[in-house]
Protein backbone atom coordinates (compact mmCIF):
# COMPACT_ATOMS: atom_id res chain seq x y z
CA UNK A 1 0.00 0.00 0.00
CA UNK A 2 0.92 3.67 -0.32
CA UNK A 3 0.44 5.31 3.00
CA UNK A 4 0.36 9.24 4.00
CA UNK A 5 1.67 9.68 7.81
CA UNK A 6 1.06 13.41 8.63
CA UNK A 7 3.07 14.17 11.77
CA UNK A 8 5.30 11.40 10.45
CA UNK A 9 8.33 13.02 12.26
CA UNK A 10 6.33 13.50 15.91
CA UNK A 11 6.89 11.25 18.87
CA UNK A 12 3.52 8.64 17.99
CA UNK A 13 3.72 9.09 14.37
CA UNK A 14 7.48 8.46 13.92
CA UNK A 15 6.93 4.90 15.86
CA UNK A 16 3.75 4.38 13.56
CA UNK A 17 5.87 5.44 10.06
CA UNK A 18 8.55 3.11 11.16
CA UNK A 19 6.34 -0.09 11.72
CA UNK A 20 4.62 0.53 8.54
CA UNK A 21 7.83 0.96 6.79
CA UNK A 22 8.45 -2.93 6.76
CA UNK A 23 5.40 -3.62 4.33
CA UNK A 24 4.33 -0.54 2.48
CA UNK A 25 5.43 2.60 0.65
CA UNK A 26 5.65 5.21 3.40
CA UNK A 27 5.13 8.90 2.54
CA UNK A 28 6.10 11.09 5.39
CA UNK A 29 4.36 14.94 5.62
CA UNK A 30 4.31 17.23 8.44
CA UNK A 31 4.86 20.96 8.79
CA UNK A 32 8.16 21.18 8.42
CA UNK A 33 9.40 18.14 8.24
CA UNK A 34 8.97 14.78 5.90
CA UNK A 35 8.39 13.97 2.19
CA UNK A 36 6.56 16.80 1.67
CA UNK A 37 5.34 19.96 3.40
CA UNK A 38 1.74 19.72 4.70
CA UNK A 39 0.33 22.60 6.99
CA UNK A 40 -3.17 20.76 8.33
CA UNK A 41 -4.68 24.58 9.95
CA UNK A 42 -4.21 25.34 5.98
CA UNK A 43 -7.01 23.46 2.94
CA UNK A 44 -5.09 24.87 0.74
CA UNK A 45 -1.56 23.25 1.71
CA UNK A 46 -3.81 19.82 2.24
CA UNK A 47 -5.18 20.29 -0.97
CA UNK A 48 -1.43 20.42 -2.66
CA UNK A 49 -0.23 17.88 -0.47
CA UNK A 50 -2.53 15.35 -2.15
CA UNK A 51 -2.16 16.49 -5.21
CA UNK A 52 1.35 16.31 -5.12
CA UNK A 53 1.04 12.72 -4.32
CA UNK A 54 -1.80 12.11 -6.61
CA UNK A 55 -2.95 8.69 -5.23
CA UNK A 56 -2.82 6.59 -2.22
CA UNK A 57 -4.45 4.08 -0.49
CA UNK A 58 -4.52 5.10 3.01
CA UNK A 59 -4.01 8.18 4.95
CA UNK A 60 -2.99 8.62 8.85
CA UNK A 61 -2.91 11.59 10.40
CA UNK A 62 -0.96 11.91 13.88
CA UNK A 63 -0.53 15.55 13.85
CA UNK A 64 -2.83 18.16 15.67
CA UNK A 65 -2.54 20.61 18.79
CA UNK A 66 -4.74 22.10 20.99
CA UNK A 67 -5.04 24.83 23.61
CA UNK A 68 -4.35 23.94 26.83
CA UNK A 69 -5.15 26.07 29.91
CA UNK A 70 -7.48 26.86 32.80
CA UNK A 71 -11.07 27.27 32.05
CA UNK A 72 -11.37 30.55 34.06
CA UNK A 73 -9.52 32.42 31.74
CA UNK A 74 -9.55 30.46 28.30
CA UNK A 75 -10.82 33.55 25.45
CA UNK A 76 -12.78 32.12 22.45
CA UNK A 77 -9.64 32.76 20.30
CA UNK A 78 -7.79 29.91 22.82
CA UNK A 79 -10.49 27.45 21.93
CA UNK A 80 -10.27 28.59 17.95
CA UNK A 81 -6.59 27.83 17.69
CA UNK A 82 -7.35 24.47 19.10
CA UNK A 83 -10.60 23.79 16.23
CA UNK A 84 -8.42 25.08 13.62
CA UNK A 85 -5.43 22.83 14.18
CA UNK A 86 -6.39 19.32 15.66
CA UNK A 87 -10.31 19.46 14.58
CA UNK A 88 -10.94 21.42 11.46
CA UNK A 89 -7.10 20.11 10.23
CA UNK A 90 -8.14 16.97 10.79
CA UNK A 91 -11.03 17.12 9.46
CA UNK A 92 -10.46 19.05 6.14
CA UNK A 93 -7.48 16.27 5.80
CA UNK A 94 -10.99 14.02 5.45
CA UNK A 95 -13.27 16.26 3.77
CA UNK A 96 -10.30 16.92 0.94
CA UNK A 97 -8.56 13.64 1.21
CA UNK A 98 -11.77 11.32 0.61
CA UNK A 99 -11.27 12.57 -2.98
CA UNK A 100 -7.65 10.87 -3.44
CA UNK A 101 -8.04 7.76 -1.87
CA UNK A 102 -7.85 4.82 -3.88
CA UNK A 103 -10.91 2.61 -3.82
CA UNK A 104 -10.96 0.49 -0.44
CA UNK A 105 -8.36 3.14 1.10
CA UNK A 106 -8.53 4.38 4.63
CA UNK A 107 -8.27 7.70 6.60
CA UNK A 108 -7.28 6.85 10.14
CA UNK A 109 -7.42 9.95 12.23
CA UNK A 110 -6.18 11.00 16.07
CA UNK A 111 -8.38 11.90 18.98
CA UNK A 112 -7.42 10.95 22.66
CA UNK A 113 -8.47 9.89 26.04
CA UNK A 114 -9.32 13.37 27.30
CA UNK A 115 -12.63 13.42 25.44
CA UNK A 116 -13.50 11.00 28.25
CA UNK A 117 -11.56 11.20 30.78
CA UNK A 118 -10.46 14.80 31.06
CA UNK A 119 -8.11 16.75 33.92
CA UNK A 120 -7.00 20.04 34.58
CA UNK A 121 -6.87 22.57 31.95
CA UNK A 122 -7.86 20.14 29.12
CA UNK A 123 -11.04 21.41 28.35
CA UNK A 124 -10.00 22.88 24.57
CA UNK A 125 -8.52 19.44 23.83
CA UNK A 126 -10.88 17.09 25.31
CA UNK A 127 -13.60 19.05 22.84
CA UNK A 128 -11.57 18.99 20.11
CA UNK A 129 -10.90 15.15 20.83
CA UNK A 130 -14.72 14.42 21.08
CA UNK A 131 -15.49 16.26 18.16
CA UNK A 132 -13.20 14.13 15.78
CA UNK A 133 -14.38 10.88 17.40
CA UNK A 134 -18.04 11.92 16.82
CA UNK A 135 -17.05 13.25 13.09
CA UNK A 136 -15.67 9.71 12.20
CA UNK A 137 -18.74 7.79 13.60
CA UNK A 138 -20.80 9.54 11.12
CA UNK A 139 -18.33 10.21 8.74
CA UNK A 140 -17.73 6.55 8.22
CA UNK A 141 -21.39 5.98 7.39
CA UNK A 142 -21.18 8.14 3.97
CA UNK A 143 -17.57 7.73 2.57
CA UNK A 144 -18.11 6.32 -1.29
CA UNK A 145 -16.05 3.19 -3.34
CA UNK A 146 -15.07 1.49 0.20
CA UNK A 147 -13.28 3.82 1.66
CA UNK A 148 -13.15 3.21 5.59
CA UNK A 149 -12.05 5.91 8.46
CA UNK A 150 -11.08 5.19 11.62
CA UNK A 151 -9.82 7.40 14.64
CA UNK A 152 -7.39 5.99 17.25
CA UNK A 153 -7.49 7.66 20.91
CA UNK A 154 -4.77 6.66 22.71
CA UNK A 155 -3.92 7.41 26.08
CA UNK A 156 -0.38 9.38 27.81
CA UNK A 157 2.14 7.16 25.77
CA UNK A 158 5.26 5.91 27.27
CA UNK A 159 7.57 7.93 24.87
CA UNK A 160 5.37 11.15 25.97
CA UNK A 161 5.40 10.94 29.78
CA UNK A 162 8.40 13.22 30.41
CA UNK A 163 6.49 15.96 28.72
CA UNK A 164 2.91 15.56 29.44
CA UNK A 165 3.23 13.37 32.68
CA UNK A 166 3.06 16.06 34.90
CA UNK A 167 -0.70 17.04 33.56
CA UNK A 168 -1.93 13.71 34.01
CA UNK A 169 -1.33 12.84 38.07
CA UNK A 170 -1.42 8.95 38.92
CA UNK A 171 -1.98 8.01 34.92
CA UNK A 172 -0.74 4.50 33.59
CA UNK A 173 1.23 5.41 30.44
CA UNK A 174 0.18 3.59 27.38
CA UNK A 175 3.11 1.21 25.50
CA UNK A 176 3.61 2.67 22.30
CA UNK A 177 3.62 -0.62 20.42
CA UNK A 178 -0.13 -0.87 20.99
CA UNK A 179 -0.63 2.67 19.57
CA UNK A 180 1.28 1.51 16.86
CA UNK A 181 -0.91 -2.00 16.49
CA UNK A 182 -4.34 0.53 16.28
CA UNK A 183 -3.56 2.55 13.08
CA UNK A 184 -1.89 -0.80 11.90
CA UNK A 185 -5.60 -2.42 12.42
CA UNK A 186 -7.36 0.39 11.41
CA UNK A 187 -5.36 0.82 8.17
CA UNK A 188 -4.43 -3.19 7.36
CA UNK A 189 -8.42 -4.57 8.88
CA UNK A 190 -11.81 -4.15 7.73
CA UNK A 191 -13.03 -2.44 10.18
CA UNK A 192 -14.60 1.32 9.84
CA UNK A 193 -16.35 3.72 12.06
CA UNK A 194 -14.57 2.77 15.06
CA UNK A 195 -12.67 4.89 18.26
CA UNK A 196 -9.54 2.52 19.18
CA UNK A 197 -9.11 3.43 22.69
CA UNK A 198 -6.22 2.40 23.53
CA UNK A 199 -6.32 3.43 27.40
CA UNK A 200 -3.95 0.81 29.11
CA UNK B 1 -33.52 30.46 41.45
CA UNK B 2 -33.50 33.03 38.66
CA UNK B 3 -33.02 30.59 35.65
CA UNK B 4 -32.10 31.88 31.99
CA UNK B 5 -32.81 29.90 29.28
CA UNK B 6 -31.32 30.53 26.11
CA UNK B 7 -33.52 29.65 23.34
CA UNK B 8 -36.31 29.71 25.27
CA UNK B 9 -38.65 29.99 22.18
CA UNK B 10 -37.34 26.77 20.49
CA UNK B 11 -38.90 23.42 20.50
CA UNK B 12 -37.28 22.09 23.51
CA UNK B 13 -36.83 25.40 25.23
CA UNK B 14 -40.26 26.12 25.56
CA UNK B 15 -41.26 23.34 27.37
CA UNK B 16 -38.21 23.63 29.90
CA UNK B 17 -39.36 27.11 30.65
CA UNK B 18 -42.91 26.28 31.11
CA UNK B 19 -42.00 23.62 33.36
CA UNK B 20 -39.29 25.30 35.14
CA UNK B 21 -41.94 28.61 35.82
CA UNK B 22 -43.72 26.54 38.28
CA UNK B 23 -41.09 27.24 40.40
CA UNK B 24 -38.62 29.52 38.85
CA UNK B 25 -37.67 33.15 38.22
CA UNK B 26 -37.21 32.34 34.58
CA UNK B 27 -35.60 35.19 32.06
CA UNK B 28 -35.93 33.76 28.30
CA UNK B 29 -33.53 34.64 25.48
CA UNK B 30 -33.13 34.31 22.14
CA UNK B 31 -31.64 35.92 18.56
CA UNK B 32 -35.13 37.35 18.50
CA UNK B 33 -37.63 36.15 20.87
CA UNK B 34 -37.52 36.10 24.46
CA UNK B 35 -37.17 38.62 27.52
CA UNK B 36 -33.44 39.46 26.47
CA UNK B 37 -32.18 39.29 22.80
CA UNK B 38 -28.70 37.29 23.01
CA UNK B 39 -26.88 35.94 19.65
CA UNK B 40 -25.15 32.87 21.41
CA UNK B 41 -22.57 33.34 17.64
CA UNK B 42 -21.45 36.51 19.51
CA UNK B 43 -19.64 36.59 22.58
CA UNK B 44 -20.36 40.42 22.68
CA UNK B 45 -23.99 39.69 22.69
CA UNK B 46 -23.61 36.61 25.13
CA UNK B 47 -21.46 39.21 27.88
CA UNK B 48 -24.27 41.87 27.13
CA UNK B 49 -27.11 39.59 28.27
CA UNK B 50 -24.93 38.38 31.12
CA UNK B 51 -24.36 42.20 32.53
CA UNK B 52 -28.12 43.35 31.61
CA UNK B 53 -29.34 40.10 34.17
CA UNK B 54 -26.71 41.02 36.65
CA UNK B 55 -26.33 37.80 38.71
CA UNK B 56 -28.37 34.58 38.24
CA UNK B 57 -28.52 31.21 39.64
CA UNK B 58 -28.48 28.96 36.53
CA UNK B 59 -28.38 28.78 32.84
CA UNK B 60 -29.69 26.54 30.05
CA UNK B 61 -28.85 26.76 26.69
CA UNK B 62 -31.41 25.10 24.13
CA UNK B 63 -30.44 27.38 21.23
CA UNK B 64 -27.75 25.75 18.66
CA UNK B 65 -27.48 24.89 15.02
CA UNK B 66 -25.06 22.92 12.78
CA UNK B 67 -24.69 22.32 9.07
CA UNK B 68 -26.54 19.52 7.27
CA UNK B 69 -25.10 17.96 4.47
CA UNK B 70 -23.34 15.31 2.43
CA UNK B 71 -19.64 14.33 3.48
CA UNK B 72 -18.70 14.31 -0.14
CA UNK B 73 -19.23 18.11 -0.61
CA UNK B 74 -19.15 19.66 2.71
CA UNK B 75 -16.88 22.60 2.48
CA UNK B 76 -14.21 23.75 5.52
CA UNK B 77 -17.20 26.81 5.62
CA UNK B 78 -20.01 24.79 6.04
CA UNK B 79 -18.59 23.31 9.41
CA UNK B 80 -17.14 26.17 10.85
CA UNK B 81 -21.26 27.55 10.34
CA UNK B 82 -21.87 25.43 12.81
CA UNK B 83 -18.87 25.50 14.52
CA UNK B 84 -19.66 29.38 15.57
CA UNK B 85 -23.39 28.80 16.36
CA UNK B 86 -23.91 25.18 18.22
CA UNK B 87 -20.30 24.45 19.50
CA UNK B 88 -18.41 27.93 19.80
CA UNK B 89 -21.84 29.90 21.17
CA UNK B 90 -22.42 27.22 23.84
CA UNK B 91 -18.55 27.18 25.01
CA UNK B 92 -18.91 30.95 24.85
CA UNK B 93 -21.83 30.66 27.30
CA UNK B 94 -20.13 29.17 29.69
CA UNK B 95 -16.74 30.94 29.59
CA UNK B 96 -18.12 33.82 29.77
CA UNK B 97 -21.67 32.82 32.18
CA UNK B 98 -18.85 31.41 34.57
CA UNK B 99 -18.21 35.10 35.94
CA UNK B 100 -22.10 35.93 36.33
CA UNK B 101 -23.20 33.32 38.16
CA UNK B 102 -23.91 32.88 41.71
CA UNK B 103 -21.98 30.43 43.87
CA UNK B 104 -23.36 26.55 43.54
CA UNK B 105 -24.84 27.94 40.31
CA UNK B 106 -25.68 25.63 37.48
CA UNK B 107 -24.57 25.30 33.66
CA UNK B 108 -26.82 23.14 31.30
CA UNK B 109 -26.01 22.74 27.53
CA UNK B 110 -27.36 20.80 24.49
CA UNK B 111 -26.24 18.41 22.27
CA UNK B 112 -27.44 15.40 21.05
CA UNK B 113 -27.95 11.62 20.09
CA UNK B 114 -25.92 11.90 17.19
CA UNK B 115 -22.39 12.24 18.44
CA UNK B 116 -23.06 8.37 19.16
CA UNK B 117 -25.79 7.24 16.42
CA UNK B 118 -24.79 9.81 13.82
CA UNK B 119 -27.50 9.22 10.75
CA UNK B 120 -26.60 10.37 6.76
CA UNK B 121 -25.64 13.90 6.67
CA UNK B 122 -24.82 14.37 10.07
CA UNK B 123 -21.14 14.61 10.03
CA UNK B 124 -21.12 17.98 10.91
CA UNK B 125 -23.65 18.06 13.91
CA UNK B 126 -22.26 14.53 15.04
CA UNK B 127 -19.14 16.80 15.48
CA UNK B 128 -20.50 19.52 17.43
CA UNK B 129 -22.26 17.26 19.64
CA UNK B 130 -18.98 14.82 20.74
CA UNK B 131 -17.31 18.07 20.98
CA UNK B 132 -19.55 19.70 23.34
CA UNK B 133 -20.22 16.65 25.29
CA UNK B 134 -16.57 16.37 26.05
CA UNK B 135 -15.91 20.48 27.32
CA UNK B 136 -18.98 19.70 29.59
CA UNK B 137 -16.89 16.62 30.84
CA UNK B 138 -13.55 18.51 31.20
CA UNK B 139 -15.31 21.95 32.34
CA UNK B 140 -16.89 20.19 35.21
CA UNK B 141 -13.28 19.54 36.70
CA UNK B 142 -12.71 23.46 36.76
CA UNK B 143 -15.47 25.61 37.46
CA UNK B 144 -14.99 27.13 40.93
CA UNK B 145 -17.60 28.36 43.82
CA UNK B 146 -19.76 24.56 43.41
CA UNK B 147 -20.68 26.12 39.91
CA UNK B 148 -21.96 22.76 38.20
CA UNK B 149 -22.19 21.83 34.73
CA UNK B 150 -24.20 19.14 32.62
CA UNK B 151 -25.34 18.58 28.83
CA UNK B 152 -27.94 17.06 28.12
CA UNK B 153 -28.28 15.02 25.02
CA UNK B 154 -31.56 14.20 23.44
CA UNK B 155 -32.65 11.95 21.11
CA UNK B 156 -35.26 12.47 18.43
CA UNK B 157 -37.88 14.70 20.41
CA UNK B 158 -41.49 13.77 19.82
CA UNK B 159 -42.59 17.50 18.70
CA UNK B 160 -39.86 17.22 16.01
CA UNK B 161 -40.78 14.23 14.27
CA UNK B 162 -42.66 16.21 11.50
CA UNK B 163 -39.72 18.41 11.14
CA UNK B 164 -36.71 16.33 11.01
CA UNK B 165 -38.62 12.79 11.32
CA UNK B 166 -37.22 11.94 7.67
CA UNK B 167 -33.63 12.14 8.33
CA UNK B 168 -34.23 9.64 10.86
CA UNK B 169 -35.57 6.52 9.54
CA UNK B 170 -37.04 4.15 12.07
CA UNK B 171 -36.29 5.79 15.23
CA UNK B 172 -37.80 5.94 18.23
CA UNK B 173 -38.59 9.63 19.21
CA UNK B 174 -38.18 10.25 22.70
CA UNK B 175 -41.05 11.64 24.84
CA UNK B 176 -40.65 15.66 25.52
CA UNK B 177 -41.39 15.68 28.98
CA UNK B 178 -38.22 13.19 29.48
CA UNK B 179 -35.70 15.76 28.09
CA UNK B 180 -37.64 18.31 30.05
CA UNK B 181 -36.96 16.35 33.14
CA UNK B 182 -32.84 16.24 32.05
CA UNK B 183 -32.94 20.01 32.24
CA UNK B 184 -34.50 19.70 35.39
CA UNK B 185 -32.68 17.09 37.16
CA UNK B 186 -29.10 19.21 36.28
CA UNK B 187 -30.44 22.73 37.15
CA UNK B 188 -32.36 21.50 40.68
CA UNK B 189 -29.86 18.42 41.33
CA UNK B 190 -26.33 17.88 42.61
CA UNK B 191 -24.88 16.27 39.75
CA UNK B 192 -21.85 17.59 37.31
CA UNK B 193 -19.82 16.53 34.51
CA UNK B 194 -22.93 14.53 33.65
CA UNK B 195 -23.96 13.81 29.97
CA UNK B 196 -27.69 13.40 30.48
CA UNK B 197 -28.35 11.16 27.78
CA UNK B 198 -32.28 10.98 26.98
CA UNK B 199 -32.71 8.54 23.45
CA UNK B 200 -35.57 6.21 24.78
N1 LIG C 1 1.76 11.84 22.89
C1 LIG C 1 0.74 11.36 23.61
O1 LIG C 1 0.90 10.79 24.70
C2 LIG C 1 -0.65 11.51 23.09
C3 LIG C 1 -1.74 11.02 23.82
C4 LIG C 1 -3.02 11.18 23.32
C5 LIG C 1 -3.22 11.81 22.12
N2 LIG C 1 -2.15 12.29 21.43
C6 LIG C 1 -2.39 12.96 20.14
O2 LIG C 1 -1.66 12.31 19.12
C7 LIG C 1 -1.25 13.26 18.14
C8 LIG C 1 0.25 13.16 17.97
O3 LIG C 1 0.86 13.43 19.21
P1 LIG C 1 2.46 13.45 19.35
O4 LIG C 1 2.77 13.52 20.81
O5 LIG C 1 3.04 12.37 18.53
O6 LIG C 1 2.77 14.88 18.69
P2 LIG C 1 4.17 15.57 18.43
O7 LIG C 1 5.29 14.74 18.94
O8 LIG C 1 4.07 16.97 18.89
O9 LIG C 1 4.28 15.54 16.84
C9 LIG C 1 3.45 16.28 16.06
C10 LIG C 1 3.81 16.07 14.60
O10 LIG C 1 2.80 16.68 13.82
C11 LIG C 1 3.37 17.64 12.98
N3 LIG C 1 2.53 18.85 12.97
C12 LIG C 1 2.28 19.75 13.95
N4 LIG C 1 1.46 20.70 13.53
C13 LIG C 1 1.20 20.41 12.24
C14 LIG C 1 0.45 21.04 11.22
N5 LIG C 1 -0.24 22.19 11.46
N6 LIG C 1 0.39 20.46 10.00
C15 LIG C 1 1.05 19.31 9.75
N7 LIG C 1 1.79 18.70 10.66
C16 LIG C 1 1.88 19.24 11.88
C17 LIG C 1 4.76 17.96 13.47
O11 LIG C 1 5.51 18.15 12.32
P3 LIG C 1 6.79 19.12 12.29
O12 LIG C 1 7.78 18.44 13.21
O13 LIG C 1 7.20 19.07 10.84
O14 LIG C 1 6.33 20.46 12.75
C18 LIG C 1 5.13 16.69 14.23
O15 LIG C 1 5.78 15.81 13.38
C19 LIG C 1 -1.74 14.63 18.65
O16 LIG C 1 -2.98 14.90 18.06
C20 LIG C 1 -1.92 14.39 20.13
O17 LIG C 1 -2.89 15.26 20.70
C21 LIG C 1 -0.88 12.16 21.87
N1 LIG D 1 -35.57 18.88 18.43
C1 LIG D 1 -34.95 17.71 18.56
O1 LIG D 1 -35.51 16.62 18.33
C2 LIG D 1 -33.53 17.69 19.02
C3 LIG D 1 -32.88 16.45 19.18
C4 LIG D 1 -31.56 16.44 19.62
C5 LIG D 1 -30.90 17.63 19.88
N2 LIG D 1 -31.55 18.81 19.69
C6 LIG D 1 -30.83 20.05 19.97
O2 LIG D 1 -31.54 20.81 20.92
C7 LIG D 1 -31.36 22.20 20.68
C8 LIG D 1 -32.72 22.86 20.57
O3 LIG D 1 -33.43 22.24 19.50
P1 LIG D 1 -34.87 22.74 19.09
O4 LIG D 1 -35.43 21.74 18.13
O5 LIG D 1 -35.65 23.09 20.33
O6 LIG D 1 -34.48 24.08 18.29
P2 LIG D 1 -35.46 25.16 17.65
O7 LIG D 1 -36.88 24.74 17.77
O8 LIG D 1 -34.93 25.44 16.28
O9 LIG D 1 -35.24 26.41 18.59
C9 LIG D 1 -34.05 27.07 18.62
C10 LIG D 1 -34.17 28.25 19.56
O10 LIG D 1 -32.87 28.78 19.73
C11 LIG D 1 -32.86 30.14 19.37
N3 LIG D 1 -31.65 30.43 18.60
C12 LIG D 1 -31.27 29.99 17.37
N4 LIG D 1 -30.09 30.49 17.03
C13 LIG D 1 -29.71 31.27 18.07
C14 LIG D 1 -28.59 32.10 18.31
N5 LIG D 1 -27.60 32.22 17.41
N6 LIG D 1 -28.53 32.75 19.50
C15 LIG D 1 -29.49 32.64 20.41
N7 LIG D 1 -30.59 31.89 20.23
C16 LIG D 1 -30.70 31.24 19.06
C17 LIG D 1 -34.09 30.44 18.56
O11 LIG D 1 -34.49 31.74 18.94
P3 LIG D 1 -35.27 32.71 17.97
O12 LIG D 1 -36.59 32.03 17.75
O13 LIG D 1 -35.35 33.97 18.75
O14 LIG D 1 -34.44 32.81 16.70
C18 LIG D 1 -35.05 29.36 19.05
O15 LIG D 1 -35.81 29.83 20.11
C19 LIG D 1 -30.51 22.29 19.42
O16 LIG D 1 -29.16 22.42 19.79
C20 LIG D 1 -30.72 20.95 18.76
O17 LIG D 1 -29.64 20.57 17.94
C21 LIG D 1 -32.84 18.87 19.28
Amino acid sequence: MKILIIGANGTIGKKVAQALSTKHEIITAGRTSGDIQMDITSAQSIEAGFKQIGSLDACICTAGTGYYGKLETMTEENVYSGIRNKLMGQINVVLIGQHYLNDTGSITLTSGILSEEPVRNSSCVAMLNGGINSFVLAASLELTRGIRINVVSPGLVEDSVERYGASFPGIDPVPMNKVVNAYIRSTEGAITGKILKVYA
